[in-house]
């Protein structure tokens, strides 16, 4: 039996200090974890008791925002004056900005007017840009302060401060000329000036670079924070590791979506998204699928003669256009993926094509033979009636299964081409998604599936 | 110009030192961006200029695989000593493991006698365990050490740390005891003993926790490093939050790739794939879900006296399995996403039964409304002969709506309960991908499709 379990189990017996002292052991992860199922009474109990301990921070900024909602609105006035209080200002940004109106209005009423004045900062930018997720509270000296000097400046600033492993350097006109780690101040002597071992070689982002960028660059210096200066090279706050991980699994998020045909600017959870606005960023996906869709109506009604006349090619139809969209699926989600790490570029669509070109009919091969022993299955099976019925002549299986052979091919290609044209347009290529894929490879293999057809069995 | 261009467009006529220097100020970022355009015997004067910076580690960590087997096997001996000897442990098993046979004995004979056994340490563990991705390198010391002891340490040995955020306090058997941050370390008068100040409230991995959950834990508790202990309590190594961003860019590529049908363990890049291994990672799902589409063939022939006797129907028959197939990709991509952030649990399945049949009944009413009127836009121009050539009768058109009706409702469902299912079996949700998907619903909404087209036009 967990902590937690413990504590639910005996909720109705516990003293009040018995209670609080069994919630200091929990771990926040668990409490996470099985937040919803607990009674509504009780969270708050947990809640309260756990105020006075730092766990308290990670629990409120990992909880899903209806839960942050029902606490805040049921703890004091005064709770939510301490709770604030030990929040960075970016989290209490984050806060303002997805909350309900009237839980706003109690945040605001109890921020003190430092916390205010920083928050009002913030929120001139936008969310999507580093400054959008930067936190202003750094540790920025002077250039004329010797390393004794820096590290008593540490001492003094270090509880109001996330990330103290640097130490910016700013002339008179905050301008960023210079940062020294904590561990060059820790490993040099105590007179030396913090520009004799500050680095000059600075790593920064603007004030508007793309988040996306911003992560970009943390990741390649494995930095814990990098710095976000203004166009006047002035330093105006620093962006943290755990706010660039909350953008890549945001980024992430929205390239799923997209790539699955669903609308993805501001992803939340889907269980705070209601009906209506799922109903929103799904339907304009659809009905855009299904007007490009009905270029296959004309396709099918071009050959309605051999649809009529030669049964079999009717039966085999959805699985030669699911074939097809799968293989441009899987050549497009390669290059969609290839092109957001930024390990693809457009001058690689040579080589790209060169290559599906080799794994196309390698697998197109596969897939043809495939589909011949299917077929040959399926009449085992049917001169017996089992599940078939119908018997495929010996022309009409490898009509088929060359159909399909073509169709892989085409349609990897095409999966693999569109992403690169697309992202060389300036779009995002996960517009390229694998419904819009199908869609094209639908009316295109179905041309090819008929043709081929109509070749080999001259009609 | 940036410096990179300016060097390249200057390689020729610049001096060693001169070339040296302007190499200096490049920035990694654009070197990684532009690596590949670059000449080759450019790349390796670039590489050498840089080997006494401290940038070389970062270009050196973040270049594909096959950038690095061309330099590892390019510099001299003593250069790689010199690089190796910079690396952390843990970046130098990745080395190990990744690269070919004769530069992997390169770097091998290269080694220092303390890394070669670190390493052979860390390549005892699976790599995707929390000791896979550890550094063996943190900063520990003992229960009885004062505080002022405690920052001596630190100073001397902050050097060969990656992070010394972190002070870890163990036990004379090496049992970790509590941890100290560097920030209590400088807040706290010297004379203290690290046990007054520590926190004892650890958060901690096992040895063989799974690496996302390590990453969940990181991100949490929004924790530079997390220690990694072994079944006894002994400290092992640290997860640092760089080696998480790695993770999480892997488990997203992973997922992306399951959920288009692309076999997704050990997904390297795109360029270093060899086609062979692209085909052995795509065509196994291709064949196996033409073989589970082959069900779409038994439909097929079931209803081939309908397909035969209303043309109409198979005109829209490619449309309606592809309408179908997108909005159950749709929800099950929801699902998906929600189980693998773990804000969706099995015991939501209720919950979102009930959403999604709200989400689906203004859907499909939608793409009902959609689908009559692109019918009667195809007859206008169908009774012009343009594009389209056939006219369907109303009741036709209704028949048709209708069955779009009830294929996106029941497609979309299905796509919503699949993962949640799946889930609770054990097993990774994504392996209803999107196509698998696609191919179930073709099954049933075929069957849904005739079956109302047969019943509203009664033959």
């Amino acid at each position: 039996m967990t902590e937690l379990e413990q504590l639910l189990e005996l909720s109705e017996i516990l003293t009040d200090d018995e209670f609080k002292s069994l919630a200091s052991t929990i771990q926040v992860q668990e409490l996470l974890e099985r937040w919803e199922s607990i009674n509504s009474k009780i969270q708050l109990k947990i809640f309260e008791s756990l105020l006075e301990d730092e766990k308290v921070i990670d629990l409120m900024l990992n909880l899903p925002h209806t839960a942050q909602e029902n606490i805040l609105t049921s703890i004091s006035q005064e709770n939510i004056k301490s709770l604030l209080s030990r929040l960075q200002p970016d989290d209490i940004t984050d806060f303002v900005q997805e909350l309900s109106e009237e839980t706003k209005k109690a945040i605001w009423a109890s921020l003190s007017e430092e916390a205010k004045e920083e928050t009002l900062h913030l929120l001139k930018y936008d969310e999507e840009e580093a400054a959008g997720i930067m936190t202003p509270r750094f540790l920025a000296i002077r250039t004329n302060q010797t390393i004794k000097q820096a590290l008593d400046f540490v001492r003094r600033n270090c509880s109001s401060t996330e990330i103290i492993n640097y130490i910016y350097i700013i002339d008179t006109q905050k301008r960023l000329k210079g940062v020294a780690s904590i561990k060059a101040l820790l490993s040099n002597r105590d007179d030396m000036l913090v520009t004799e071992v500050m680095d000059k070689d600075l790593v920064t982002v603007n004030a508007s670079t793309d988040q996306e960028d911003v992560a970009k660059i943390l990741e390649t210096y494995a930095l814990v924070a990098v710095p976000v200066i203004d166009d006047q090279e002035r330093l105006l706050g620093i962006v943290t590791f755990d706010d660039v991980i909350d953008v890549i699994r945001e980024e992430q998020t929205e390239d799923i979506y997209r790539m699955q045909g669903i609308s993805g600017k501001n992803t939340s959870s889907y269980k705070e998204t209601s009906p209506m606005r799922l109903v929103l960023k799904r339907t304009p996906w659809l009905i855009i699928l299904l007007i490009l869709g009905t270029f296959t109506t004309i396709v099918m009604e071009r050959y309605q003669v051999e649809l009529t006349n030669i049964v079999i090619l009717a039966t085999f139809l959805p699985l030669v256009i699911q074939t097809g969209g799968n293989s441009g699926g899987q050549s497009s989600t390669l290059m969609i993926r290839g092109l957001a790490t930024g390990e693809l570029k457009f001058r690689d669509t040579g080589k790209i094509i060169l290559k599906e070109l080799v794994v196309g009919l390698t697998m197109a091969t596969s897939l043809c033979l495939a589909v011949f022993l299917i077929i040959q299955f399926r009449n085992l099976f049917a001169s017996h009636d089992i599940f078939f019925t119908e018997i495929t002549e010996l022309q009409e299986s490898f009509a088929i299964s060359i159909a399909f052979f073509f169709v892989v091919i085409i349609a990897n290609l095409i999966g693999a081409i569109s992403p690169m044209i697309i992202h060389k347009m300036g779009m995002d290529p996960t517009v390229m998604s694998a419904p819009l894929m199908a869609t094209v490879i639908d009316v295109l293999g179905l041309t090819i599936y008929f043709e081929i057809a109509r070749l080999i069995l001259k009609f």
